[in-house]
Formats: C-alpha cells, structure tokens, sequence
C-alpha cells in the first residue's frame, strides 16, 4: 500500500506542487478511502521520505529527508517542500503490516549519488534473506541499517552495479549512463528471481522499483508471475505542470513535441484521465533526458498473448492498487473538491 | 473524528482487552475504512493517550501514555497494554485538522486525581478563548501546556470544581462524589455556553466529555443545538467481557442483574447489536460503583419533544458519527474478519 | 543554556559550515563539557532549530526546520545542513528544566517574514504571564502555540510592530527596515520590564533576542539589573569563514576593509582570539548589510560607570555564559581536537 | 559510555527509586559532567529502555518500554516508573559514536521470557559481523531488528542457549537455571572471542553483559585482554533500599545476614561508600534467589596474578568507566546536592 513518485524535469519544481498542493497528491492518496481500495488496513501513515538533488556544484548526492510521522502531520516536510526546488525528486509514503517503524526503514535509500526506492514485497522474505545476504560484497552487506526487503533489494542492485564494473561509491559527472543502470535493475530482478526459485517460493513478488544516478532514472513494473498483475504505475509527461484552478487542481500542459518534465507515480496526483498513461506490466521505463522509453521485460513471467488480462486480485489483496485518473475522479466526485476543501479549513481543531 | 473509551470495573481489565484485542477496538475503528463515515480526512492518526489508576496504595493519581505516534504503530503501547491491569481506563485517539502534533494536546489530560477527555470541539473556538482564559483562576490559567480547545475545557472544569468548594489538588480517599463530579461538568458546560452566547457564536459546539476522580465517572453526550445530532455515545455493561472466538471477537456477559463493569466509547467495541445502548444526545451518564444513571440535561438546547429526530448531517460533516454495532457489522461482514486477521498477518513487509 | 547563532552574509553559507562542521559548532557546544561552566544539567538536548531565508523569488519567508531530537542525533538535519545554501540563517540549541518538549517549544519562532529567537528567561514568568497575555491584540495572543516565555516574548515583539504602524502579516520587499526593528526590540524590552515591575519581580530577566525580517538582523545582550552580568554573546565578521585546517579548524579572514559576513553566537564557534568580540552588556548590536552597529540601551539598568565589573554569578548558575575563544582553546587543549576526532570515528557502536 | 542497571529483589520496587529519584540514579549519571571521565562526547541521551516483569499469573515474559528520546525528557517514562513496581528490572540509557538513532537499538532486548542487555562494544565488529550472522540458526538470524552489535550478541546468546537444549521460545515456570543461563553467557563469550580471533581483530572487546530467565540473573564484566582494565560494574545488596533523606539521599539497609535485594549496575546508583562493591574484571555475577555468586572467568585473557593492575586507558577512552562512589562523592560535594536541587526547581523554563 506504499506510493512512490519520481519527478525528473528540465527546470526544478517547487517541492510542495508536487508532494503538497494537488488534489490527489501523495499525501492525500494515502488517507482518501474513497481513493483505496483497502479499506481495511491502516494507512500510509508509516514514515515518509522525500530525496533530491540540489545543484551539482554543491553535491553529486541527493538530500535525503525522512520521518516516522506520518507525512500528513509532519509540520517540517511541509516548510521545507515550500521553500526547496529541484529537478529530480523521489518521494515514498510507507505503510506495513510488519516491521518497525524506524527511520532506518523509510525509501527512498541513498548511496554516494544514487538513489532507490520500491513499491512492493518480496514474497517468502524471510526464506530468501540468507541467500541474498550471502550473496553480497562486504560493503554492501555492511550498509544495510534498517530491516525491510527494500534495503536488501537496493543492496542487490549495489552489488549488481558493482560487479558490472561500476562502483557506487564513485559518482561520475554524468552518472553511470542509463544504459547501465537499466541493466543493473534489470539483473537485480533476476538475482531476486533466483533467490526465490532456490527457496521454492511460488507466491508472486511486486517489485516496482525506482533507481537514478541523478541524471537518468530508472522504474520498473513487475511481478514475478505470468497471470497476476503488479502494482499498479503512472506516468505523465508535457511541458508544464501547474495549478490551473485554485484548490489543488493541477494540469500538465504540453506545447509543441517537446517533453520538459515527466512524472511517474503508483496513483496519478490528478483527476485528469489525459494526463496519465498506465505503464504496461513487466516493463521497465527510462526517463533520459526527460525522454520516456519503455521497454518489455523479457523472462519467464513474460506474457506474449498481448490480449491476456492479467488478475488483480494479488495486487489488490496487498492494496497495491491505484485507481486511473478517470475512475478516481468518478468516485470522488471532482467538482465537490474545491467545496470540501474550503469547508475543512474552517474547522478549528476537530477532535 | 476522535474517538474515546471509558472502562470501569470491579476487577481489573488486562489494558489490551479493551484497546489491542476486540474486532472494532478503539485502534481499529480509527483506520478501518468501511466503519469510517468521513473518508475524505486522514484518521485518528495524531496522538493517542491511555490513563489508568493502579492501586491506591501506589497512588490516588492515574498514569498516563501519551504518543505523538500513530497508536497502531506504537510498539510502546502494545507491550504496555499487554502487562497492565486497571479497574478504571480511559482512551482516546485523536485527529485534528488543525492545531499542532504535539504531546501536550493528547488527552487524557490529568491533574492530581483526576482525569478528563473531550470527543468534539468548542465551535469559533477563537474568538471565544479570550474571556475563557480571563475567567480562570491563575493556577487553572497556567496549568495548561497545549494549544487544544479540549484542555482549556479541562481548565474551565478544574476552575469550576474549585469554585464549588473543592480542591482539585487535595484529592480524597474516596473521591469528590459523583454528585459534585456531574455538577462541575455541568457547569462547565453552562460556562462554556455562556461564552458562546457572549461571543455571537452560533454554530453548534460537540461536548462529549469524560471525567473522573478514580472513583466515580460522569460523561456527556451534547451538542449547543436543539435541533442537530451530538457525536455519537455508547454503553455497554454487564459481568465480564471475555473474547469468546479467537481473533478479536468479544462478547458481553450478563449473569443475574448485578453489573461489574460498565464501558463507554463514541463507537461500539464490537458487533454484538445487543451489547451496546446509545446514550441519549444532551445527556449525562454516571458510573458509580458499576451503576449506570442516565439524567437529561435540561438548558436551552434541551428537546422536549421525544419524537423529535435530530439532524445527523452536522456531527457527521465533522466525521464525529460511529456506526452502531448493527451497522458495522453489516458493512464489515462480520462472519469474514477472522480469515482477513489471518491473511494480514502471513504478508510480510508490504510496503 | 540555550545556545543561538547569527550567520547574515553577502554570499550564501553551506549551512553545515555554520551548524556542523566548526570545532566548536553549535552542536558540539551543547555537549562538551569542557566547554560547559555549568555541570549539573543536562545538555542543550531538549529540541533545536534552524531558520533561513531562500531566494526572495521562491519567497519572503524563511524556512524553518525544528525537532525535538537532540541536534547530535538529527541525521535529517545533517543531510540538509549539507544540501542548503542561505545568505541570513539562524540556529538554536534549546535546554530547559522546565516545559514540555515540544516541537512548538523549539526555536526560532517565525511569523510571515519575520524570525525570531532568545537565549535567557523571563524571571518569574507565572507571574507575569497573565499582564503580558492580556496586553496583546487578539491575532498575537492566538498565534501562541507552545508554552515558552521566549514565545509570548515573540508575540510582544510582533504586537509592538504593530502598534508602531508596522504590520508583521505584510512583508514588505526591503524588510521594515533596521531602525524600525530596533525600535521594536527596544519597546519590547521595556514592555516586557513594565510587566515585571507591575508583578514586583526583582530576579533579573536574562533578554538575548535576536530578531530579523529577512535584510536586517537586530541582537540585543540584555539583563534587567545593574549589578548582574547579561548571558554571554559574540559576534565575528570579516570577508570568509573558511576551513583552514581539515577537522573543523574554521577561521575568519579579513581582506581589505570590507565585511562580506557577520555572525553572532552566545559562544564563539572557534578558539581563534582574533576573530571574536564580546557584545557590551545591555546594548543592541544591528546588522545592516552586513555592517555591525552596537548601541548601549540606556534605561534604569545602564551602567553609567565603564569600569564597574557586573557580577557573573547569576547567569553562570542559569547555565547562561559561554567561554570566550581563549578560555576554551585553553580547557580542549586545541592542538589535541584533530586527533581525537580522528580516534572518534573508528569506533563502531560504542554502547 | 552506556550505563546499565539491573535490580532483583524478593519484593517488588517502584520504578521511580530505582531510575529516576537516587541523586545518582542512571538518569542522572548520563548528563552530569563531574561524574563523567569522557567530557568529550554527547551524553546517553540516545535512547533508553527499561524492562520488567510483572505478575506471573499476566505474562512470563517482560514489559518492555524503550525510546529514543532522551531519558531525561521523556514524560512517559517519568509516569510510568512513578506508578509501576516489579521484583525484576533491567534498565539501560544508550550512548553511540555510530548507527542509527532508532527504537530497534534500544536495549534491554527481549526474546519471549528472556532479557539480555550489554554495555561496551564488540571491537571491529563490521569485520566480525559476518561470520557471526552464519553461524546462527535461521530464527536467530532473522530475529534481529536494529544495527547494533549488542542485539546480535543476543542472538548468539540465544543461540548458544538453543544448542545447548534449551529452546527459548518455550518459557519454564521457574526459569531456565542459573546453571544453564551462565554456561550460556560464557559460551556466548567463547564464540565472540572465536569470530573475533578468526577476524585478526587484537583490539579488545569490552562485554560486560546481563542476562535473564525472569528468574536468575547472570551480569558479566569482561574486556577480551589480559592487561586492560574492563568496564566498571558495581554492585550492592542488603534488605531495603531507601530515601534516608529527600532530595534523592538513598541508601542500602542490612538488617541480619539475609539478603533481600540485589543491585548491579555499570556505576553507583548513590555516594554511600561502604554500599558498593566492585565486581573483579573478567568475572561473572549469578543472582539466584537473591544471593550474590561471582566466578572468574578463566580463558586465556584471564590474569592470575592477582596483584596485577590492568589499565583503565582503553576503557577509559571509550568512556567505559565509572566512578566509585568515593571518588564521585567527592567529585560532586555531597552535601550540597540538596541546595541545588532545590535552586533548580524554581527557575521557570531557562532556554
């Protein structure tokens, strides 16, 4: 039931339009029921995190921001969001059923220049994790500070760039090129995959990932099943974002051919069914140069019959499914949301 | 949207009985979705408090937990609730739409003996502090930490009782009497209503309201209207409230006519239909020694008609209405909580 | 046993070489002992803050990061102090023995453009509060959240602006200017003295404010008493604060006659005797453009007589008197520091 | 420069007189410098934890409250210790050069009846960590929650416990034995030395460890070097443990030669000179029914000559030391402790 966003523009956005102000921003997702489809599990409300990449004249590496409280509540993330820019942002809203909660355990996680986060489980975790322990360099088995599988998972992508010859801890000016990182998340799915087969794990695992070096940006939509469906994923791309009518109502503009800005998210952050294009199961999208390309992940849990409706009942079990913009809009009633917004900020102090 | 209990008993509860463990515990009931009537606003998420009284050997005064976290994710709480007895409880979780997160605005708020807790809000809250403030005595004036409508209610109360002739910081052995207790509730709410009046306010104000000494409690179910609905107020009573199928489903026992122990709570803790009553709106409820009484409260807002039906729409705007236990267990479909309990906790980590 | 800094230069600050990174940081300050005169309390671990101002393109308000994790404890704050640049910043370091922690507790305050902080105390603030309270407008007595003596002193602040002609809700694009915000300070200091006169409260107030609008800043080192020495305050201006020595070994350079930054702290940040002045007790020191102006404030607790020596006493046992450079270089023994920090960072998880 | 404490008595004891009110109690002992050798490093004020059993009849295993506020500001845990009493308490305040502030570090842990704590380090722990990890059984292995070398020293205790036949996960009415849990401790030893000499660290590991069954207590103060001194360990025993005088003034009764109550802790809890016995470096303390045994620990870092004077230098530098209560007496000027905690008292919210 987590979210993920990633924004990578050619010119920064003011955090806050990203993660505070729209309708249906990362924020709101997470405790809109109307928006959920698992109602019956607490929220997003399990830590937070927000990273970005300043200017590179101060740092390769992203700032990183997390918190246990709930993003809603978190009176810091508001003031900053509202006072930073940047060109590349990753934000996660996290919720689990287990585990601590802990600042260790909120996406996204950092290395040196990149970043990473996930959207997901790894089914049969606590079969897999000795394999995959083992199966790391010292460095990246000692970097691991929280207990989720997404840590482990980012610590297998490491480890996979690693051994490609391409050592995180040394950022390059103009990263490590998207070609490399694709293929690096590319086989840190098959080390998962194998991981699992040699633990006679059979129930599928959602990996959507995120993965950027700071220059390009890497996501994933994937499940380890050839008839479920994974989490759901969005993207959005166009010349401009922006508040097209007070109260959170925000729109991407797009004006010649050119792409200035792309988003993808686990739900849109708007109601506008245009704007939002669902990324297909088991393919792997690069943003480079705010360029989008998509390309089909080949393995066995590849479905070639391109009329095959995969299930959602997987996905949805795990609440790992947004509603489309259209079907959302639909259910919340669009136009009432300028009304309710007004109403609730009368409001002093409801207990 | 808050949401509180009261337990009183001749015997001592285990605390997570009556906060972990039933099927619509007061931790559940703030996150589950179908039970929830506004789905627009995020949840009881913004601190929660437990205050209970140990033997009075130990102390006269009670002992309170208090959490800016989540209470579904307090770890703390959890471990506490699961060691600890108390024949007198209160809870509360809150949710705020404005107003800081901060320890001081939790309730129960507590002063020497006694304990109070507020579901609901003081309507134009600031226009009306001034001459609340300026009403009270400099010791109930700087007692309060907090920026809550709620805990200046507490003060105006504590003022009352003193101006009644008692102490609040002289506790007795066997507490103020129920009959004082129900008088400074009473006339806190006439205080408070009287600064409404003086104010111009006219939209209703919520007052359900918990006190105790440690002996005796008195609660409100009132709204400042004569024609709309107060938050919602429940009772149950009975000889033991034991979990008679596993996975969280209570039952209230009855033997003979005696009663050992009473629970009061803005939602049912179970969909047992004969287990709860509704408190009437603008009423006042008090336990002493495991009796209940139920006596109007007659004042200006006071409905002389019994066949008058208050309108719901207002405490519902404020997301202030729980279902009663017919209704949830319509929407929940009670016979299948136990295999949903049961998936949940086979999934590891989602996030 | 607060602690605040100034930095206000014509070129912005990384903000960890102000907050992180000097020997003798704000943070490390707070709990090396040999630098503490006072060594029964607990530390400056009670909550802290940052405030600083962005581009005026993003914004005419600063951005303020608080926390009531200790400062040495905050990794958010580490990772933004390495990210964020800012021409105008300020920082706190609280301690308290009495009051909540709290985020709303944690300085510096702000109000639209205006920030705002004090290292001291109110003498006998319980009995003053009420007058205090009651003299200011509504918007001023609603805006206070916690339960500081250093926030109701901010709502003065602001209230006097306002009395002056200055709204505080409407910045203005050159700031209210530097003899409009010294007045202001000054009237607060006296307001805030009628207060304590009309409660006859005869301890002295220890009243270090700092107060800027985002051009100017105003500081003022202040005790209301003629006998008794004020908390201690510094300042230090040149034309680079720069790391001359790898370990934190920062020193103020001065090329020309030309001052490009000013900073103010209650301790000098390093143990470089040339570059740190003592602020005169009971003056105001401004900080227009970067040039400093020091005026003595002249009312009944001016010392008339230049060679009378104020009594240390009382602001040593309230933990209020930093070691000048010299004193302190003496008592680290500065020469050691670079190596002690080195043998710090070998240990791993020392319980 | 942790600290723990360790209480076992046939009658239950207030939390309070054990943690917060001695004018040495473990709060205090983390924040006042003149009592503390290491000036140099932040405080304990990086998480704390106490844990205590119950009655038998609620639960045989502990309670556990743990937080990463310091313990000198953390409400609850004032609250709680004022108004709960047990027979069996492990206490522990937290300090750390690295690793995550996080709840997970936090000690005492806890493994159903079982308790462990550990104050000192495992020397070149990232060298020795992996070796470690695959020697222990899957549970063990995935049981482990934080980053701290202590926790997963508790996993090698119950490891070790579960070789030996004895499984953890399955409580006795009267414990495991105090023969059982020391062979356990010290065959825990033996496996650290072993990964610690495979891993060429020469380093020394300070381990002065205490572990429990809720029955026994086994304490350990053991440094893995033949010539440096371990870290401190008292400890005190007699029939009542009580407040001869306020503000703190405690001291240890012993009427006949019955023992009633054990104390151990990493330093005095009090000045009272004759109340305090040093516990021999590289030796282990059994509690069993209140008597006091102590065993060397004969390996090869064991000195037989028993006029030998280790050296504090190591243990000293890791602020591992604590002073007796002679020296600290003297240190802190006994009798005026009283004076100042009555001066403190009465200054309203010094920032």
């Amino acid at each position: 039931m987590c979210r993920f966003l990633v924004y990578k523009g050619r010119n920064p956005i003011l955090l806050s339009d990203l993660i505070l102000n729209p309708t249906h921003s990362i924020l709101t997702q997470s405790y809109d029921c109307r928006l959920r489809l698992d109602h019956r599990r607490p929220h997003n409300g399990d830590g937070f995190g927000v990273g970005y990449y300043t200017s590179p004249t101060l740092s390769l590496e992203p700032c990183i921001f997390t918190s246990t409280t709930p993003a809603w509540n978190c009176i810091n993330l508001a003031r900053i969001a509202k006072k930073t820019v940047s060109p590349l942002v990753f934000a996660h809203v996290r919720a689990t059923t287990t585990g601590a909660l802990s600042e260790s355990n909120c996406h996204p996680f950092s290395f040196h220049s990149l970043m990473f986060m996930h959207n997901g489980h790894i089914a049969g975790f606590r079969s897999v994790k000795r394999r995959l322990v083992e199966s790391l360099r010292d460095e990246y088995f000692l970097m691991v500070e929280g207990s989720t599988d997404s840590e482990w998972a980012f610590a297998v992508f490491l480890d996979t760039l690693h051994t490609m010859g391409y050592d995180p801890k040394l950022p390059r000016e103009n990263g490590f090129g998207h070609t490399v990182l694709r293929q690096a998340i590319l086989k840190t799915i098959e080390r998962l995959n194998s991981f699992l087969d040699a633990s006679g794990i059979t129930e599928p695992s959602l990996l959507n990932f995120a993965a950027t070096d700071g220059h390009s940006v890497i996501c994933t939509r994937y499940v380890s099943s050839r008839t479920d469906e994974a989490a759901s994923l969005y993207f959005s791309s166009g010349t401009r974002f922006h508040e097209y009518k007070p109260g959170g109502f925000y729109r991407m503009e797009r004006h010649d051919r050119g792409q200035d800005l792309v988003m993808v998210a686990s739900e849109p952050l708007t109601f506008e069914r245009g704007d939002w294009v669902t990324v297909p199961t088991n393919s792997i999208l690069t943003i480079h140069k705010q360029t989008v390309l998509i390309h089909p992940i080949v393995d066995k849990y590849y479905q070639e019959n391109p009329s095959f409706v995969r299930s959602q009942g997987y996905a949805e079990s795990l609440g790992m499914v947004g509603r489309g913009p259209g079907e959302a809009a639909e259910k919340v009633g669009k136009e009432k949301l300028v009304e309710e917004g007004r109403r609730l900020s009368e409001i002093v102090d409801v207990v």
